[in-house]
């Protein structure tokens, strides 16, 4: 709850006897939190607002109302930190991602979400490099070197996946869900990996030795850091499985769970790692293992608690951004050119649908090539979804052009400022505007129900399982070598399952292997409720 | 789990491309509270050792490898910082201490605690003062001011209830804990209260007139404090009652929780008040109302949470606690006086072991008095528990030394030097022996299970109560003027129930009249389960 104000005690030496203003922006703070999660309750229910719209019109206004308080010397209570939002932030909602996707259908299109989220995100990078590199030097609007515009083309790669979870549901659409954000978190961590690499590499003269060099980066960081994440979630597993802390110790295995999970987030960052991929993998690991050999009472406190940290986080960055728009200073030395201004927005905007455009439909093509059957396939109106749910960009891009573009939060070129506030109009229009239409679109172009009422047991797979039961017991068919060439992902599941079955989760426990309730009076329907399977088909909550 | 690191941040520029020190030693913290949860889950099968006590081990001992390491420069990773403490450790614990409590041992007692921890505290930092200006004056350690040694008085009259709460067990010794607790919450208040007083009166010539003012603001600041905590928790059952959130929205109503019980903790800041005070009696309130309109989901997960933040943050103090006692800085300037370093830890010592028995014996004997029933009198026995289990001293005399007797962290004057290195001995002492022998002198004088194994149901009332039925089943019949004069406290809590069943459970919600689950297929065990009433009873988990 206290995540990262430390931008506020910065400022005060004690609180004790403390600087007055900076307990009033801490209260201020909290209060609008508590605001935007209230108001964005209440509007929620019409179908065209969140809580992230919500939380952006309430930064807005806020940073509109202290404006002119101030009379117009700053509209922010706290300066925006890339910290706060690396450190603080995005480990809890990427890791949350992680620990509540659905792993069945994240690793079923697991190659499809690889294509779109690594070879797309390249795809759109270099079209947005080449587009700026076009259109922004005939533009004049300052020094701008090589660097500035490939660094142009990783910001505006980065999809908001924080934006993108709020509009699809999970349960309604879950082909698409996994797509998009599947592709969404391996999107962050491309960009973030192409954004460093750009920072690091001198690329005033490419050649193919620094590109390829560039690719084996690439490549090194992604399996490394997946690999880290695996081994702190199997590490969580081993350790909580062998100590097998008595009933009472519920708060021992979520803080542990917690400490493992931002452990292998910092010492991703310690070697340099894709910290967001870590993480990533480090929830996915601990959900398939960890989760299953904790007392039930953990089981439920884990999965709410995730959930509600990374939903504070996602409000805190949302309300944030909004207040951080009207910063005076940044629009300050932009005033004199509103027409470049808004010329570099449209630009940008034009470039990022267009980027997403060139490898949505044809990698949706590629990837149907290898499926066989329909309903794996991603028809038109799926890629359109696809296209459309990943054009929104957030705070990622927001700290990754302050980084580029600002020395420490202040802007005085005339060509930084531009592209600064050039983003931040880009994250408000499209998180805005394309976030709102997105709802009615997906509504439109996926009607729901025909997927939900009828065989939800198709897609929620049976969740009690006696000891040592599979729990992959759909299309559990024998595998064939030619099966293999047409649906290489299927074999691939079909060999670790076994593998899991035989070695991992006798080593690590997971489900039916060490789950501490052998006979308990917990019934079926409760049993169903802790492991959260669908309220909606339980009842239990009225 | 990031809870604040801030003072790593103030490094750090950024972290993408960051400072690789700082890195390292948030790698380092994490990992050390890590192996804090699982050695402290081996040890503590022993009589015994506890939690804190292995983390302020670990962290000696961490501190002494890092002594190795850089040289003799520098034992810490993080710089002591009141702020990390006062704004990030204290209100996850505070708050957790009133969420958790047993309300009707709390309320029952109320007086008696109310008379240990105001009036208690009061006599013991009056006797620790004079004793300082009696002794202290004499040893020649600098210069001392009459507020240092008024200073040294609240200092060293702040019990630490964080180590008080591991050694006592609510469900061995109900009343004993709720009255050491209570003590240690309302103790840890009143020294800040009187600190605070002290820092902001001009005390060089008491008067009378000084003295009542002193009284006043007292009183003001403790009715104040309470009733904001009473107003932000009755808010937040007030908004969650009101909003009813339908039944996916259990981070929503966790968020909220947390948010608001840290906003009083922060408004409490703002208004100077008592926050201690304020964040724990929202945490009374918001178990006795908010906790019962939320769903089931989100009372397991908001039991949980709190009771692993609180614990989190536990650890972290004793860890750093134990790091920082090896700071060489402040060992630096005392080098060529240590018999008059060890001499003043004694004589504080000393002076603690008095202080507290000057007020427990006769104060004891007060509270007997009102008392009618043989079953709530405080034997000599309790007495003796009592007086030894609130002789510990912690984070909460650490961060008001350091207040005093620092300029940001840093010692150079010789006597402020000795205040900072005797209040870490005595810390240090107070919590290793003390802490130690506290288990089995529990163990000695109040021989468990007696209480235990019979009738449970008398300290846990029952717990599934249909529509309006009343919580009060306890002693329920009418009341005279004649017994209000023999026992106030049982009158007072007569009144109070009336009231509230009549008027504020109908407004605020609460048990029975707002629970979510009417006709459920959740039986009687499993709701005993999620109100987790006794695990052992029970046996639902292994």
């Amino acid at each position: 709850m206290a995540l990262g104000l430390n931008t506020m005690l910065e400022k005060s030496e004690t609180l004790l006897g403390s600087d007055h203003a900076s307990v009033v922006s801490m209260n201020l703070f909290v209060a609008l939190l508590c605001a935007c999660i209230v108001l964005g309750h209440l509007l929620g229910k019409t179908r065209w607002m969140n809580e992230s719209i919500t939380a952006l019109i309430i930064g807005s206004c806020t940073g509109i109302v202290i404006l002119l308080i101030s009379g117009g010397k700053s509209s922010r209570i706290l300066v925006f930190s890339e910290d706060l939002f690396f450190i603080y932030l995005l480990p809890p909602i990427i890791f949350n991602a992680g620990f509540q996707v659905k792993k069945k259908h994240f690793f079923r299109n697991f190659m499809t979400i690889m294509l779109f989220g690594a070879i797309g995100t390249l795809i759109s990078f270099v079209i947005i490099s080449l587009g700026a590199i076009h259109f922004l030097e005939k533009m004049n609007i300052g020094d701008l070197t090589i660097s500035d515009y490939l660094a142009i083309g990783a910001i505006f790669s980065a999809t908001d996946s924080v934006c993108t979870l709020q509009v699809l549901k999970q349960e309604e659409t879950p082909l698409l869900y996994s797509l998009v954000f599947g592709e969404g978190v391996v999107n962050d961590a491309t960009s973030v990996v192409l954004f460093n690499a750009i920072q690091r590499f001198d690329l005033t003269h490419i050649n193919s030795a620094i590109a390829l060099e560039f690719a084996g980066n690439f490549f090194y960081l992604f399996i490394l850091s997946t690999a880290l994440g695996v081994a702190a979630g199997l590490l969580s597993a081993f350790v909580i499985k062998k100590l097998y802390f008595e009933s009472h110790a519920t708060n021992r295995e979520v803080a542990l769970m917690m400490l493992l999970a931002y452990l292998s987030y910092m010492l991703a960052e310690l070697f340099h790692l894709s910290s967001i991929l870590t993480v990533f993998f480090c929830g996915i690991v601990m959900s398939h293992y960890t989760w299953h050999n904790v007392t039930d009472k953990s089981k439920i406190t884990t999965r709410h608690t995730f959930a509600a940290l990374s939903f504070l986080a996602e409000i805190f960055i949302f309300l944030y951004v909004g207040m951080d728009a009207l910063d005076i200073e940044k629009w300050d030395v932009v005033r004199n050119s509103p027409g470049q201004s808004i010329g570099v927005s449209s630009i940008l905007l034009g470039l990022i649908l267009l980027g997403r455009a060139a490898f949505v439909f044809p990698l949706s093509f590629l990837s149907n090539l290898t499926k066989s059957s329909t309903d794996e396939r991603i028809d038109w109106k799926k890629q359109v979804t696809i296209w459309w749910a990943g054009l929104m960009r957030g705070a990622v891009s927001m700290a990754l052009a302050y980084n580029q573009f600002t020395t420490s939060g202040h802007t005085k070129l005339l060509g930084n400022a531009i592209m600064i506030t050039s983003t931040i109009s880009v994250v408000l229009f499209s998180t805005v505007v394309f976030g709102l239409l997105t709802k009615p679109l997906v509504k439109h172009l996926q009607p729901p129900s025909k997927r939900l009422t009828t065989p939800i047991s198709s897609f929620h797979e049976p969740l009690i399982s006696s000891q040592g039961q599979s729990e992959y017991n759909i299309d559990d068919h024998p595998i064939s070598l030619g099966m293999f060439w047409n649906t290489p992902s299927r074999a691939i599941h079909h060999y670790w399952r076994t593998f899991d079955d035989a070695v991992m989760r006798r080593i690590f426990g997971g489900r039916g292997v060490s789950e501490r309730v052998p006979g308990s009076p917990i019934d079926t329907s409760v049993r169903l409720w802790i492991e959260d399977v669908d309220n909606k088909e339980i009842h239990i909550e009225p």
